[in-house]
């Protein structure tokens, strides 16, 4: 990069927050995807005004900026596919700003980590439900870029369910406020919205103002066993159906169950053909009773052969092992994990875990399934062995036939992980060019001179 | 209207479906804000395809283009203010398309009514909680371009919590599809995230995808009776933090109180400073006692002088009919209702109200006040006598004064009625120059030619 660039930003931020070295090129270079792009640079912007600075000199001068959270993310949202300088939010902007008792609000820079405030909330008695696995490293900025999801969200929604506001810098360096600590606003366009889920290509977000919820003081899990995937799928939808909303509702496939058992040895059914697990919260014991008697009911009338009911934390930790080891317990099917995270309405789940079953027997290829099924996002996972080019180039032609699967059933090609770069490929299977141009028109209003993470969800022809 | 245009719009639509007549410009003049402006004529589409053409013929043509739902909105959305056609689908495009159990959505057409649709899901079994006070006559498609509340808003929230998909017709004629029948969905911008609350400006909405809940079993009303307004407003963010989620909490102030007492003797308490209304629901009795058991506590705690439980569906009724007889009520206050919807975060409920009182006493107007305040949305109406020039001078100086105030406490000009052209002057006071730029900007990507709904929402200068 022009060395008149780097001074700018050395005299605007201090040397020790500006790096256009090797080292941290490479070390923010990747993300989840395993794919490396260096950037030029990594800025740590102090606080917004530096934020607006940065932007307005990086617009003036057409230098590409990438704002970044953890680097968790599984499609490239975070990489600087094309140079430019990294925005990282870790060494500053990381603070929980306020805890709004009185009107159950968090106020938070982008850097703080999600895990961070849910334990700052929950010792208020609070409590911010959407926990992705991510959740430990994950910045709360990165979720709501991406609009996270997680295990909770068949009972308590997405990310985006839980944004009331958002302070943002255009990409020109102008500083706006979206959205209020209401309930109600509709007042002007809702930018929040828009922003929500834009993959920082729209503004970088530099205050987040959350809704949190009363903490509820019981959970229970319980864990059905089925033969069958279909009829487990089948147990899904109509437990909701029949009035009850669990706060998750996980699933594992009899490759998963396999892989967990194999490695782990925790006594799981090895024969089943799938397993469910239901976690129920609430106030009052008879509630959760209640929620339960009827997840029992369900279960059994849809073929489940087994349903234990855990008796304690640890006997609830104990099935929750399973889920929780699921991703890195099947690695064993192959040196080379093509993760998707695909999701219908509830109703389709039985047709999509079919329509998997048939794709991975055309390509041959294993796919383990596991996931949130409570809200009909199903992790399907194409393992291939990475040294073995003509079955990695079968397993992603069974990708792309089940992303065609997922579109045909109403399903979308991502329910919680983004576009980026992975996915940008099959964008044109799921929306029309008048769509496309929609979200080019869109990208345009926000960011004339294309510099904020572009190359991204397909929006570019050239890339 | 040149004559070319409409024999264009006969040809398209059938002369059955096209009105340039007087009597359709009067008919088609008005809204709840009881402005008149008449449109140039009237066009019912049949269908989706219809309404493309439309666009697309009008986009070429530079003819202005109002969708309208029932005229029930306060704030002009609706009205022709500088001529063109008014698109309406009371005629044709009125149909609920589907109401799937399986996955808890209702698929509808922009015309059909509210009510229509809660009846038609709760005789399912489900439930679709928006419920604006014109829920007996106001549009899905008028609710979704307002992000219309209602009274269980507190527990449930507003339109845009149950919008999952939308259809819409862009400007040029462009057919889209926004989002899904799906929980998650994080595939491309959330463009139904912006066209919701948009007032008609962006797109013309033709399909709605609405997420339903299970309908819950039971319900119990309560009654709290206080000394004063800021006993009752200390009540209200105080029971929501105690971790009870009233479906309703409703406020009536003295004024309210006695205007309801005089008019329709139902033994109110003529002498207390407020009352407030909560709703409690639930599928345990044990749940509602509870809740109700916790309010009460609050309450008293409070200064509440009295609480009173609804013993069964008629004095349920009795304590609403004071809530919503209320609006008529309060007209022997004054000839203009000057009617705003202000909302501020649930704590400064209590400053709020104090400052709308030292309003009234500078401007010496009458201004009762009631409302949605478990999610800190009050009407606030400035009454006076239309005869009076001098007095409704005052008014519209106290509005504006109280506009400032709400902003000042972190609140919005507009919860529930959206911004239209009543409220488009005070755009200022509560966005920046740069946030109203951007706005703008959304709205060219959009609708570059601006014949959709202008000269709302204080977005042209020039009205």
């Amino acid at each position: 990069m022009n060395k008149n660039h780097i001074v700018f930003f050395e005299n605007l931020l201090g040397e020790e927050n500006v790096y256009f070295d090797k080292a941290h090129q490479i070390a923010y270079s990747y993300d989840a995807t395993k794919k490396r792009y260096e950037p030029d640079g990594v800025l740590f912007p102090r606080n917004e005004d530096d934020v607006s600075k940065i932007l307005k000199y990086c617009n003036d001068n057409h230098i590409i900026v990438v704002p970044r959270g953890a680097g968790s993310g599984f499609t490239g949202g975070a990489l600087a596919v094309n140079g430019g300088v990294i925005i990282s939010f870790e060494k500053h902007m990381n603070k929980i700003l306020e805890i709004d008792l009185e009107n159950m609000v968090a106020v938070v820079e982008p850097g703080v980590i999600n895990m961070d405030l849910q334990k700052a909330v929950e010792e208020k008695g609070l409590f911010y439900p959407p926990d992705p696995a991510s959740q430990d490293y994950s910045t709360i900025g990165g979720n709501v870029s991406e609009n996270a999801g997680g295990m909770r969200a068949a009972k308590y929604g997405i990310t985006k369910d839980y944004v009331m506001a958002l302070r943002a810098v255009l990409p020109n360096g102008d500083i706006i406020k979206a959205g209020k600590k209401t309930i109600k606003d509709v007042a002007g366009y809702n930018v929040a919205g828009i922003l929500i889920a834009s993959e920082g290509s729209l503004a970088v977000i530099t205050e987040i103002t959350l809704k949190l919820i009363a903490k509820p003081k019981l959970k229970k899990t319980a864990m059905g066993v089925f033969n069958s995937v279909n009829e487990a799928m089948n147990a899904v939808y109509k437990t909701m159906a029949a009035g009850v909303t669990p706060v998750a509702m996980e699933f594992l496939d009899n490759l998963c169950i396999r892989a967990v058992e194999d490695k782990f040895n925790k006594g799981l059914p090895k024969e089943a053909g799938a397993i469910l697990i239901a976690d129920v919260d609430g106030n009052l014991e008879a509630t959760l009773e209640k929620d339960l008697e009827v997840i029992n009911r369900v279960f059994k009338e849809n073929g489940a052969t087994d349903f234990i009911i855990a008796k304690n934390e640890q006997e609830s930790k104990d099935m929750w092992f399973a889920r929780r080891n699921c991703s890195q317990a099947i690695t064993c099917y192959g040196s080379l994990k093509i993760n998707e995270d695909i999701t219908v309405p509830r109703s389709e789940l039985p047709k999509l875990l079919q329509r998997i079953k048939e794709i991975s027997t055309v390509f041959n290829v294993t796919t383990p399934c596991f996931g949130h099924t409570g809200d009909g996002n199903v992790h399907t996972n194409v393992m291939v062995n990475k040294e073995n080019q003509e079955e990695v180039k079968r397993g992603y032609e069974a990708i792309e036939a089940i992303f065609r699967a997922t579109i045909e059933l109403g399903g979308t090609l991502s329910g919680e992980h983004g576009i980026g770069i992975s996915k940008a490929p099959y964008m044109k299977l799921a929306f029309s060019d008048e769509e496309m141009n929609l979200f080019r028109s869109i990208k345009k209003a926000f960011d004339p001179n294309n510099i904020l993470n572009p190359f991204k969800m397909g929006l570019d022809e050239n890339k």
